[in-house]
Protein backbone atom coordinates (compact mmCIF):
# COMPACT_ATOMS: atom_id res chain seq x y z
CA UNK A 1 0.00 0.00 0.00
CA UNK A 2 0.96 3.33 -0.91
CA UNK A 3 2.23 5.52 2.31
CA UNK A 4 -0.02 8.40 1.64
CA UNK A 5 -3.11 5.95 0.68
CA UNK A 6 -6.18 6.06 2.67
CA UNK A 7 -6.66 2.99 5.10
CA UNK A 8 -9.56 0.57 4.53
CA UNK A 9 -10.31 0.97 7.64
CA UNK A 10 -11.66 4.43 6.98
CA UNK A 11 -14.46 2.48 4.54
CA UNK A 12 -17.63 0.93 5.55
CA UNK A 13 -19.54 -1.56 3.29
CA UNK A 14 -23.12 -1.78 3.55
CA UNK A 15 -23.74 -4.94 3.24
CA UNK A 16 -26.72 -4.37 0.54
CA UNK A 17 -23.98 -3.26 -1.89
CA UNK A 18 -22.70 -6.84 -1.94
CA UNK A 19 -26.10 -8.77 -0.91
CA UNK A 20 -26.81 -10.91 -4.33
CA UNK A 21 -23.21 -12.32 -4.63
CA UNK A 22 -21.86 -12.49 -0.42
CA UNK A 23 -23.92 -14.58 2.23
CA UNK A 24 -23.69 -12.98 5.77
CA UNK A 25 -20.38 -14.37 6.79
CA UNK A 26 -18.74 -14.44 3.38
CA UNK A 27 -19.16 -10.38 2.75
CA UNK A 28 -17.68 -9.94 6.25
CA UNK A 29 -14.74 -12.46 5.75
CA UNK A 30 -14.42 -10.25 2.18
CA UNK A 31 -14.20 -7.03 3.95
CA UNK A 32 -11.71 -8.27 6.82
CA UNK A 33 -9.32 -9.90 3.92
CA UNK A 34 -9.08 -6.35 2.47
CA UNK A 35 -8.63 -4.65 5.96
CA UNK A 36 -12.45 -3.04 5.85
CA UNK A 37 -13.22 -3.29 9.18
CA UNK A 38 -16.72 -2.15 9.33
CA UNK A 39 -20.23 -3.38 7.80
CA UNK A 40 -23.76 -2.61 7.41
CA UNK A 41 -25.77 -5.61 8.42
CA UNK A 42 -29.17 -6.17 7.41
CA UNK A 43 -32.14 -7.75 9.55
CA UNK A 44 -32.91 -10.21 6.67
CA UNK A 45 -28.95 -11.03 6.48
CA UNK A 46 -28.83 -11.55 10.01
CA UNK A 47 -32.03 -13.71 10.35
CA UNK A 48 -30.47 -16.22 7.66
CA UNK A 49 -28.05 -16.43 9.71
CA UNK A 50 -28.95 -16.31 13.14
CA UNK A 51 -28.44 -13.23 15.36
CA UNK A 52 -25.82 -14.89 17.91
CA UNK A 53 -23.61 -16.28 15.40
CA UNK A 54 -23.88 -13.00 12.81
CA UNK A 55 -22.69 -11.23 16.44
CA UNK A 56 -19.87 -13.92 16.48
CA UNK A 57 -18.78 -13.65 12.66
CA UNK A 58 -18.21 -10.09 13.31
CA UNK A 59 -16.08 -10.73 16.50
CA UNK A 60 -13.65 -13.30 15.44
CA UNK A 61 -13.01 -11.65 12.01
CA UNK A 62 -12.50 -7.81 13.91
CA UNK A 63 -15.49 -6.21 11.68
CA UNK A 64 -18.03 -3.87 13.64
CA UNK A 65 -20.83 -3.19 12.81
CA UNK A 66 -22.11 0.85 11.85
CA UNK A 67 -25.72 1.44 11.44
CA UNK A 68 -28.27 -1.86 11.80
CA UNK A 69 -30.28 -1.37 8.64
CA UNK A 70 -33.02 -1.18 9.36
CA UNK A 71 -36.01 0.74 11.83
CA UNK A 72 -38.63 2.54 10.74
CA UNK A 73 -41.73 2.29 8.41
CA UNK A 74 -43.62 3.95 11.15
CA UNK A 75 -46.77 5.11 9.18
CA UNK A 76 -49.68 3.45 9.08
CA UNK A 77 -53.54 3.16 8.07
CA UNK A 78 -54.55 2.39 11.62
CA UNK A 79 -53.79 2.27 15.47
CA UNK A 80 -53.15 -1.47 15.62
CA UNK A 81 -50.41 -1.30 12.45
CA UNK A 82 -48.70 1.13 14.07
CA UNK A 83 -48.20 -0.50 17.33
CA UNK A 84 -46.71 -3.59 15.14
CA UNK A 85 -44.56 -0.78 13.96
CA UNK A 86 -43.59 0.23 17.18
CA UNK A 87 -42.96 -3.94 18.43
CA UNK A 88 -40.62 -4.30 14.96
CA UNK A 89 -38.70 -1.38 15.83
CA UNK A 90 -38.57 -2.64 19.55
CA UNK A 91 -36.65 -5.92 17.97
CA UNK A 92 -34.71 -4.34 15.88
CA UNK A 93 -33.53 -2.26 18.40
CA UNK A 94 -32.61 -5.55 20.43
CA UNK A 95 -30.84 -7.51 17.30
CA UNK A 96 -28.59 -3.87 17.04
CA UNK A 97 -27.62 -4.10 20.33
CA UNK A 98 -26.47 -7.81 20.00
CA UNK A 99 -24.31 -6.76 17.32
CA UNK A 100 -23.27 -3.96 18.82
CA UNK A 101 -23.90 -1.81 16.10
CA UNK A 102 -23.66 2.25 16.50
CA UNK A 103 -26.85 3.16 15.77
CA UNK A 104 -30.19 1.69 14.29
CA UNK A 105 -30.88 3.22 10.75
CA UNK A 106 -34.48 4.47 10.18
CA UNK A 107 -36.19 5.30 6.77
CA UNK A 108 -39.28 6.38 8.44
CA UNK A 109 -41.36 5.07 6.34
CA UNK A 110 -44.52 7.38 3.95
CA UNK A 111 -48.38 7.66 3.24
CA UNK A 112 -50.20 4.41 3.76
CA UNK A 113 -52.07 2.67 1.16
CA UNK A 114 -54.63 5.10 -0.35
CA UNK A 115 -53.68 8.27 1.71
CA UNK A 116 -52.37 11.52 0.20
CA UNK A 117 -52.00 13.47 3.61
CA UNK A 118 -48.32 14.11 3.81
CA UNK A 119 -48.49 16.59 6.96
CA UNK A 120 -50.86 13.64 8.77
CA UNK A 121 -48.13 10.73 7.35
CA UNK A 122 -45.10 13.52 8.90
CA UNK A 123 -46.73 13.66 12.36
CA UNK A 124 -47.51 9.80 12.50
CA UNK A 125 -43.53 9.50 11.99
CA UNK A 126 -43.01 12.34 14.70
CA UNK A 127 -44.75 10.57 17.31
CA UNK A 128 -43.75 7.32 16.29
CA UNK A 129 -40.04 8.39 17.00
CA UNK A 130 -41.62 10.29 20.19
CA UNK A 131 -42.65 6.84 21.41
CA UNK A 132 -39.62 4.48 20.45
CA UNK A 133 -36.46 7.01 21.55
CA UNK A 134 -36.95 5.96 24.91
CA UNK A 135 -36.58 2.72 24.60
CA UNK A 136 -33.47 3.34 22.38
CA UNK A 137 -32.38 5.21 25.30
CA UNK A 138 -33.09 2.30 27.82
CA UNK A 139 -31.33 0.19 25.42
CA UNK A 140 -28.54 2.70 24.84
CA UNK A 141 -28.95 1.97 20.77
CA UNK A 142 -28.89 5.83 18.84
CA UNK A 143 -31.88 5.94 16.24
CA UNK A 144 -30.25 7.69 13.25
CA UNK A 145 -33.42 9.19 10.84
CA UNK A 146 -32.18 8.54 7.10
CA UNK A 147 -33.86 11.40 5.11
CA UNK A 148 -34.20 10.05 1.64
CA UNK A 149 -34.21 11.63 -1.67
CA UNK A 150 -37.80 13.75 -1.85
CA UNK A 151 -38.24 11.10 -5.07
CA UNK A 152 -38.84 8.42 -2.48
CA UNK A 153 -41.42 11.02 -0.70
CA UNK A 154 -44.50 8.92 -2.44
CA UNK A 155 -42.95 5.26 -1.58
CA UNK A 156 -40.38 4.90 1.11
CA UNK A 157 -39.65 7.80 3.53
CA UNK A 158 -41.56 11.07 4.06
CA UNK A 159 -38.63 12.73 5.76
CA UNK A 160 -36.63 14.20 2.44
CA UNK A 161 -34.37 17.09 3.92
CA UNK A 162 -31.73 16.97 6.20
CA UNK A 163 -33.34 20.20 7.61
CA UNK A 164 -36.39 18.38 8.37
CA UNK A 165 -34.33 15.64 9.95
CA UNK A 166 -32.90 17.89 12.64
CA UNK A 167 -36.04 19.72 13.47
CA UNK A 168 -37.37 16.30 14.59
CA UNK A 169 -33.73 15.90 16.18
CA UNK A 170 -34.23 18.93 17.86
CA UNK A 171 -37.55 18.35 19.30
CA UNK A 172 -37.20 15.18 20.19
CA UNK A 173 -33.55 15.43 22.43
CA UNK A 174 -30.75 13.23 22.66
CA UNK A 175 -30.07 10.15 21.84
CA UNK A 176 -30.89 10.39 18.12
CA UNK A 177 -29.85 11.81 15.34
CA UNK A 178 -29.16 10.83 11.46
CA UNK A 179 -27.39 9.62 8.04
CA UNK A 180 -25.97 11.66 6.16
CA UNK A 181 -26.08 10.06 2.52
CA UNK A 182 -24.75 11.46 -0.35
CA UNK A 183 -27.24 9.84 -3.23
CA UNK A 184 -29.99 11.51 -1.35
CA UNK A 185 -28.44 14.87 -0.26
CA UNK A 186 -25.97 16.19 -2.64
CA UNK A 187 -28.87 18.53 -4.57
CA UNK A 188 -29.35 20.23 -1.33
CA UNK A 189 -28.99 24.20 -1.90
CA UNK A 190 -28.97 24.49 2.01
CA UNK A 191 -26.51 21.70 2.44
CA UNK A 192 -23.44 23.90 3.49
CA UNK A 193 -25.56 24.67 6.97
CA UNK A 194 -27.54 21.95 7.47
CA UNK A 195 -24.04 19.86 8.17
CA UNK A 196 -22.68 22.12 9.91
CA UNK A 197 -25.89 22.67 12.20
CA UNK A 198 -26.03 18.61 12.39
CA UNK A 199 -22.82 18.60 13.88
CA UNK A 200 -23.04 15.84 16.80
CA UNK A 201 -25.75 14.64 15.76
CA UNK A 202 -24.74 13.18 12.38
CA UNK A 203 -24.06 9.31 12.76
CA UNK A 204 -23.17 8.05 9.72
CA UNK A 205 -22.08 9.19 6.45
CA UNK A 206 -23.85 7.00 3.27
CA UNK A 207 -21.71 7.35 -0.12
CA UNK A 208 -23.01 6.18 -3.91
CA UNK A 209 -22.69 8.20 -7.10
CA UNK A 210 -26.51 9.95 -8.62
CA UNK A 211 -26.11 8.72 -12.54
CA UNK A 212 -27.07 10.97 -15.18
CA UNK A 213 -29.41 9.36 -16.57
CA UNK A 214 -31.06 7.64 -13.81
CA UNK A 215 -32.67 4.57 -15.44
CA UNK A 216 -34.46 3.23 -12.86
CA UNK A 217 -34.93 4.76 -9.20
CA UNK A 218 -34.50 1.79 -6.92
CA UNK A 219 -31.66 0.05 -8.72
CA UNK A 220 -29.77 2.22 -10.31
CA UNK A 221 -27.42 3.92 -8.11
CA UNK A 222 -23.68 4.59 -8.96
CA UNK A 223 -20.31 3.46 -7.80
CA UNK A 224 -18.94 7.06 -6.57
CA UNK A 225 -17.26 8.96 -9.48
CA UNK A 226 -19.66 7.61 -12.49
CA UNK A 227 -22.08 10.04 -11.74
CA UNK A 228 -22.18 14.05 -10.67
CA UNK A 229 -21.42 14.36 -6.91
CA UNK A 230 -18.56 16.18 -5.62
CA UNK A 231 -17.18 13.77 -2.95
CA UNK A 232 -14.61 15.80 -1.72
CA UNK A 233 -16.62 18.71 -0.86
CA UNK A 234 -19.50 16.48 0.89
CA UNK A 235 -16.54 14.91 2.78
CA UNK A 236 -15.05 18.27 4.15
CA UNK A 237 -18.38 19.80 5.19
CA UNK A 238 -19.05 15.99 7.19
CA UNK A 239 -15.49 16.76 8.36
CA UNK A 240 -15.67 19.80 9.42
CA UNK A 241 -18.57 19.15 11.12
CA UNK A 242 -17.18 17.21 13.37
CA UNK A 243 -17.64 13.08 12.39
CA UNK A 244 -14.72 11.15 12.04
CA UNK A 245 -16.34 7.57 11.13
CA UNK A 246 -16.17 6.04 8.23
CA UNK A 247 -17.77 6.66 4.80
CA UNK A 248 -20.01 3.84 3.96
CA UNK A 249 -20.69 2.70 0.43
CA UNK A 250 -24.03 1.32 0.19
CA UNK A 251 -25.36 0.90 -3.73
CA UNK A 252 -28.10 -0.50 -4.67
CA UNK A 253 -27.20 -1.07 -8.58
CA UNK A 254 -28.69 -4.17 -10.98
CA UNK A 255 -25.44 -3.70 -12.88
CA UNK A 256 -23.22 -3.88 -9.55
CA UNK A 257 -24.91 -6.68 -8.09
CA UNK A 258 -24.15 -8.66 -11.56
CA UNK A 259 -20.33 -8.10 -10.80
CA UNK A 260 -18.01 -10.46 -8.46
CA UNK A 261 -18.33 -9.57 -5.20
CA UNK A 262 -14.64 -9.20 -4.83
CA UNK A 263 -14.22 -6.80 -7.87
CA UNK A 264 -17.19 -4.62 -6.25
CA UNK A 265 -15.12 -4.44 -2.79
CA UNK A 266 -12.38 -3.98 -4.89
CA UNK A 267 -13.60 -0.77 -6.74
CA UNK A 268 -15.03 0.43 -3.98
CA UNK A 269 -11.94 0.76 -1.89
CA UNK A 270 -10.33 1.93 -5.19
CA UNK A 271 -12.91 4.82 -5.85
CA UNK A 272 -13.01 5.73 -2.08
CA UNK A 273 -9.28 6.89 -2.05
CA UNK A 274 -9.52 8.48 -5.47
CA UNK A 275 -12.41 10.24 -5.54
CA UNK A 276 -14.15 10.59 -1.83
CA UNK B 1 -72.77 21.89 -17.48
CA UNK B 2 -74.05 21.56 -13.89
CA UNK B 3 -74.14 25.04 -12.31
CA UNK B 4 -71.90 23.99 -9.87
CA UNK B 5 -69.07 22.88 -11.92
CA UNK B 6 -65.98 24.92 -11.96
CA UNK B 7 -65.58 26.47 -15.31
CA UNK B 8 -62.79 25.11 -17.70
CA UNK B 9 -61.38 29.22 -17.80
CA UNK B 10 -59.90 27.80 -14.99
CA UNK B 11 -57.87 25.42 -16.64
CA UNK B 12 -54.66 26.09 -19.00
CA UNK B 13 -53.37 23.12 -21.25
CA UNK B 14 -49.70 23.15 -21.50
CA UNK B 15 -49.91 21.71 -24.89
CA UNK B 16 -46.66 19.63 -23.72
CA UNK B 17 -50.05 17.17 -23.03
CA UNK B 18 -50.85 16.78 -26.06
CA UNK B 19 -48.09 17.29 -28.43
CA UNK B 20 -47.82 13.86 -30.04
CA UNK B 21 -51.45 13.93 -31.14
CA UNK B 22 -52.04 17.30 -32.42
CA UNK B 23 -49.99 20.15 -34.32
CA UNK B 24 -50.66 23.65 -32.55
CA UNK B 25 -53.37 25.30 -35.16
CA UNK B 26 -55.23 22.19 -34.15
CA UNK B 27 -54.95 21.76 -30.24
CA UNK B 28 -56.04 25.37 -29.49
CA UNK B 29 -58.92 24.78 -31.12
CA UNK B 30 -59.33 21.62 -29.50
CA UNK B 31 -59.05 23.61 -25.86
CA UNK B 32 -61.19 26.58 -27.48
CA UNK B 33 -64.00 23.47 -28.44
CA UNK B 34 -63.82 22.66 -24.31
CA UNK B 35 -64.04 26.12 -22.89
CA UNK B 36 -60.17 26.25 -21.94
CA UNK B 37 -59.20 29.42 -23.13
CA UNK B 38 -55.47 28.95 -21.63
CA UNK B 39 -52.89 27.22 -23.31
CA UNK B 40 -48.93 27.12 -22.74
CA UNK B 41 -47.10 26.93 -26.44
CA UNK B 42 -43.53 25.40 -27.08
CA UNK B 43 -41.01 27.14 -29.05
CA UNK B 44 -40.71 24.05 -31.15
CA UNK B 45 -44.15 23.76 -31.56
CA UNK B 46 -44.18 28.08 -32.35
CA UNK B 47 -41.72 27.60 -34.65
CA UNK B 48 -43.41 25.03 -36.85
CA UNK B 49 -46.31 27.29 -37.60
CA UNK B 50 -44.76 30.81 -37.73
CA UNK B 51 -44.74 32.71 -34.90
CA UNK B 52 -47.19 35.65 -36.60
CA UNK B 53 -49.35 32.66 -37.47
CA UNK B 54 -49.49 31.44 -34.11
CA UNK B 55 -49.94 34.47 -32.43
CA UNK B 56 -53.09 34.81 -34.85
CA UNK B 57 -54.49 31.29 -34.31
CA UNK B 58 -54.40 31.70 -30.52
CA UNK B 59 -56.08 35.49 -30.82
CA UNK B 60 -58.73 33.96 -33.54
CA UNK B 61 -59.37 31.55 -31.18
CA UNK B 62 -60.24 33.15 -28.04
CA UNK B 63 -57.01 31.49 -26.36
CA UNK B 64 -54.73 33.05 -24.51
CA UNK B 65 -51.31 32.11 -23.38
CA UNK B 66 -50.23 31.84 -20.14
CA UNK B 67 -46.36 30.93 -19.56
CA UNK B 68 -44.19 30.11 -23.00
CA UNK B 69 -42.42 27.37 -22.60
CA UNK B 70 -39.00 27.89 -22.52
CA UNK B 71 -35.96 29.63 -21.53
CA UNK B 72 -33.01 29.06 -19.57
CA UNK B 73 -30.63 26.72 -19.81
CA UNK B 74 -27.91 29.37 -18.32
CA UNK B 75 -24.99 27.16 -17.05
CA UNK B 76 -22.17 26.27 -19.78
CA UNK B 77 -18.73 25.29 -20.00
CA UNK B 78 -17.00 28.45 -21.65
CA UNK B 79 -18.06 32.02 -21.50
CA UNK B 80 -18.82 31.94 -25.43
CA UNK B 81 -21.49 29.19 -25.03
CA UNK B 82 -23.12 30.80 -21.83
CA UNK B 83 -23.66 34.38 -24.00
CA UNK B 84 -25.13 32.12 -26.65
CA UNK B 85 -27.97 30.90 -23.93
CA UNK B 86 -28.15 34.73 -23.20
CA UNK B 87 -28.63 35.15 -26.95
CA UNK B 88 -31.32 32.99 -27.15
CA UNK B 89 -33.20 33.64 -24.00
CA UNK B 90 -33.30 37.48 -25.87
CA UNK B 91 -35.01 35.72 -29.01
CA UNK B 92 -37.08 33.67 -26.84
CA UNK B 93 -38.37 37.06 -24.49
CA UNK B 94 -39.52 38.34 -27.93
CA UNK B 95 -41.49 35.28 -29.08
CA UNK B 96 -43.33 35.40 -25.81
CA UNK B 97 -43.79 39.05 -26.19
CA UNK B 98 -45.27 38.59 -29.45
CA UNK B 99 -47.77 35.66 -28.60
CA UNK B 100 -48.50 37.97 -25.52
CA UNK B 101 -47.71 35.20 -23.21
CA UNK B 102 -47.93 35.96 -19.29
CA UNK B 103 -44.36 34.79 -18.84
CA UNK B 104 -41.57 33.37 -20.18
CA UNK B 105 -40.62 30.18 -18.74
CA UNK B 106 -37.37 29.43 -17.25
CA UNK B 107 -35.79 25.56 -16.71
CA UNK B 108 -32.59 27.00 -15.14
CA UNK B 109 -30.10 24.55 -16.36
CA UNK B 110 -27.45 22.38 -14.59
CA UNK B 111 -24.19 21.19 -14.45
CA UNK B 112 -22.02 21.73 -17.68
CA UNK B 113 -20.84 18.17 -19.40
CA UNK B 114 -18.11 16.73 -16.96
CA UNK B 115 -18.75 19.47 -14.05
CA UNK B 116 -19.61 18.12 -10.67
CA UNK B 117 -19.21 21.49 -9.18
CA UNK B 118 -23.18 22.55 -8.40
CA UNK B 119 -22.51 25.66 -6.15
CA UNK B 120 -20.75 27.33 -9.44
CA UNK B 121 -23.16 26.10 -11.65
CA UNK B 122 -26.20 27.90 -9.19
CA UNK B 123 -23.90 31.07 -9.47
CA UNK B 124 -23.76 30.90 -13.50
CA UNK B 125 -27.59 30.54 -13.19
CA UNK B 126 -27.61 34.06 -10.46
CA UNK B 127 -25.28 35.45 -12.79
CA UNK B 128 -27.39 34.54 -16.50
CA UNK B 129 -31.04 35.79 -14.75
CA UNK B 130 -29.39 39.19 -13.50
CA UNK B 131 -28.10 39.89 -17.59
CA UNK B 132 -31.75 38.64 -18.37
CA UNK B 133 -33.82 40.49 -16.36
CA UNK B 134 -33.48 44.34 -17.57
CA UNK B 135 -33.98 43.24 -20.90
CA UNK B 136 -37.44 41.26 -20.04
CA UNK B 137 -38.18 44.20 -18.13
CA UNK B 138 -37.64 46.34 -21.22
CA UNK B 139 -39.85 44.03 -22.98
CA UNK B 140 -42.54 44.12 -20.48
CA UNK B 141 -42.41 40.14 -20.31
CA UNK B 142 -42.05 38.68 -16.37
CA UNK B 143 -39.23 35.88 -15.90
CA UNK B 144 -41.00 33.28 -14.31
CA UNK B 145 -38.07 30.20 -12.72
CA UNK B 146 -39.95 27.00 -12.31
CA UNK B 147 -37.82 25.23 -9.55
CA UNK B 148 -37.67 21.48 -10.71
CA UNK B 149 -38.15 18.26 -8.53
CA UNK B 150 -34.66 17.06 -6.75
CA UNK B 151 -34.30 14.30 -9.24
CA UNK B 152 -33.29 16.54 -12.73
CA UNK B 153 -30.63 18.21 -10.33
CA UNK B 154 -27.77 16.29 -12.43
CA UNK B 155 -29.74 17.04 -15.93
CA UNK B 156 -32.21 19.97 -16.16
CA UNK B 157 -32.27 22.39 -13.49
CA UNK B 158 -29.99 23.13 -10.31
CA UNK B 159 -33.08 25.26 -8.50
CA UNK B 160 -34.89 23.04 -6.87
CA UNK B 161 -36.88 24.44 -4.37
CA UNK B 162 -39.31 26.97 -4.33
CA UNK B 163 -37.24 28.70 -1.12
CA UNK B 164 -34.04 28.87 -3.58
CA UNK B 165 -35.92 30.21 -6.44
CA UNK B 166 -37.69 33.21 -4.34
CA UNK B 167 -33.95 33.48 -2.65
CA UNK B 168 -33.05 34.31 -6.10
CA UNK B 169 -36.08 36.41 -7.11
CA UNK B 170 -35.36 38.37 -3.81
CA UNK B 171 -32.22 39.13 -5.03
CA UNK B 172 -33.11 40.12 -8.59
CA UNK B 173 -35.87 42.77 -7.63
CA UNK B 174 -39.27 43.26 -9.65
CA UNK B 175 -40.15 41.97 -13.17
CA UNK B 176 -38.94 38.26 -12.06
CA UNK B 177 -41.51 35.17 -10.34
CA UNK B 178 -41.78 31.20 -10.28
CA UNK B 179 -43.73 28.64 -11.22
CA UNK B 180 -45.60 26.78 -8.94
CA UNK B 181 -45.47 22.88 -10.07
CA UNK B 182 -47.23 20.32 -8.25
CA UNK B 183 -44.89 17.41 -9.35
CA UNK B 184 -41.72 19.03 -8.80
CA UNK B 185 -42.45 20.60 -5.14
CA UNK B 186 -45.25 18.59 -3.35
CA UNK B 187 -43.28 16.74 -1.55
CA UNK B 188 -41.33 20.57 0.43
CA UNK B 189 -41.99 19.68 3.96
CA UNK B 190 -41.39 23.71 4.01
CA UNK B 191 -44.13 23.79 1.27
CA UNK B 192 -47.06 25.94 2.98
CA UNK B 193 -44.98 28.60 4.59
CA UNK B 194 -42.47 29.42 1.10
CA UNK B 195 -45.98 29.30 -1.10
CA UNK B 196 -47.34 31.62 1.58
CA UNK B 197 -43.83 33.95 0.85
CA UNK B 198 -44.06 33.37 -2.79
CA UNK B 199 -47.19 35.59 -2.50
CA UNK B 200 -47.58 37.97 -6.06
CA UNK B 201 -44.23 36.14 -7.75
CA UNK B 202 -46.76 33.12 -8.33
CA UNK B 203 -46.37 33.29 -11.93
CA UNK B 204 -48.12 29.76 -12.93
CA UNK B 205 -49.63 27.05 -11.01
CA UNK B 206 -48.61 23.39 -13.24
CA UNK B 207 -50.32 20.12 -12.02
CA UNK B 208 -49.84 16.58 -12.82
CA UNK B 209 -49.19 13.65 -10.51
CA UNK B 210 -46.67 11.71 -9.38
CA UNK B 211 -46.94 8.09 -9.92
CA UNK B 212 -46.38 5.39 -7.26
CA UNK B 213 -44.37 3.74 -9.15
CA UNK B 214 -42.80 6.12 -11.22
CA UNK B 215 -41.31 4.29 -14.00
CA UNK B 216 -39.39 6.99 -16.32
CA UNK B 217 -38.32 9.92 -14.64
CA UNK B 218 -38.73 11.97 -17.94
CA UNK B 219 -41.90 10.84 -19.37
CA UNK B 220 -44.14 9.19 -16.15
CA UNK B 221 -45.90 12.18 -15.18
CA UNK B 222 -49.64 11.27 -13.87
CA UNK B 223 -52.89 12.83 -14.40
CA UNK B 224 -54.14 14.55 -11.53
CA UNK B 225 -55.62 11.85 -8.93
CA UNK B 226 -53.69 8.58 -10.37
CA UNK B 227 -50.76 9.42 -8.03
CA UNK B 228 -49.95 10.74 -4.49
CA UNK B 229 -50.79 14.48 -4.53
CA UNK B 230 -53.31 15.88 -2.50
CA UNK B 231 -53.94 18.77 -5.34
CA UNK B 232 -56.87 20.61 -3.32
CA UNK B 233 -54.98 21.14 -0.42
CA UNK B 234 -52.34 22.56 -2.82
CA UNK B 235 -54.56 24.84 -4.56
CA UNK B 236 -55.62 25.94 -1.27
CA UNK B 237 -52.11 27.29 -0.41
CA UNK B 238 -51.59 28.86 -3.75
CA UNK B 239 -55.05 30.69 -3.82
CA UNK B 240 -54.48 32.20 0.02
CA UNK B 241 -51.47 33.63 -1.35
CA UNK B 242 -53.33 35.36 -3.66
CA UNK B 243 -52.64 33.95 -7.19
CA UNK B 244 -55.91 33.86 -9.23
CA UNK B 245 -55.04 32.42 -12.38
CA UNK B 246 -55.77 28.79 -13.73
CA UNK B 247 -54.40 25.80 -13.45
CA UNK B 248 -51.67 24.20 -16.06
CA UNK B 249 -51.88 20.62 -16.76
CA UNK B 250 -48.42 19.59 -17.87
CA UNK B 251 -47.92 16.17 -18.13
CA UNK B 252 -45.10 14.06 -19.83
CA UNK B 253 -46.57 10.82 -20.28
CA UNK B 254 -46.24 8.21 -23.05
CA UNK B 255 -48.82 6.33 -21.77
CA UNK B 256 -51.11 9.83 -21.98
CA UNK B 257 -49.41 10.68 -25.78
CA UNK B 258 -50.73 7.15 -26.89
CA UNK B 259 -54.35 8.06 -26.64
CA UNK B 260 -56.49 10.39 -28.40
CA UNK B 261 -55.78 13.97 -27.79
CA UNK B 262 -59.41 14.67 -27.33
CA UNK B 263 -59.59 11.77 -24.71
CA UNK B 264 -56.55 13.73 -22.90
CA UNK B 265 -58.33 16.76 -22.98
CA UNK B 266 -61.78 15.62 -21.70
CA UNK B 267 -59.80 13.59 -19.08
CA UNK B 268 -57.78 17.35 -18.09
CA UNK B 269 -61.23 18.81 -17.51
CA UNK B 270 -62.51 16.07 -15.68
CA UNK B 271 -60.16 15.56 -13.24
CA UNK B 272 -59.39 19.28 -13.18
CA UNK B 273 -62.92 19.34 -11.69
CA UNK B 274 -62.93 16.37 -9.81
CA UNK B 275 -59.46 16.65 -7.91
CA UNK B 276 -57.83 20.03 -8.36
Amino acid sequence: MNATEKPASGLAINLATIREQFGFAEAVEACAALGITWVAPWRDQVARTGLRDAATILRQNGVRATGYCRGGMFPAADAAARAAAIEDNKRALEEAATVEARCLVLVVGTLPSGSRDLPATRQMVADGLATLLPLARAAGMPLAIEPLHPVYAGDRACINTISQALDLCDALGEGIGIILDTYHTWWDPDLPRQIARAGSRILGHHISDFLVPTRDLLSDRGMMGDGVIDFISYRRLVEAAGYAGPQEVEIFSTEWWGRPGREVLDTCLARYRAVC
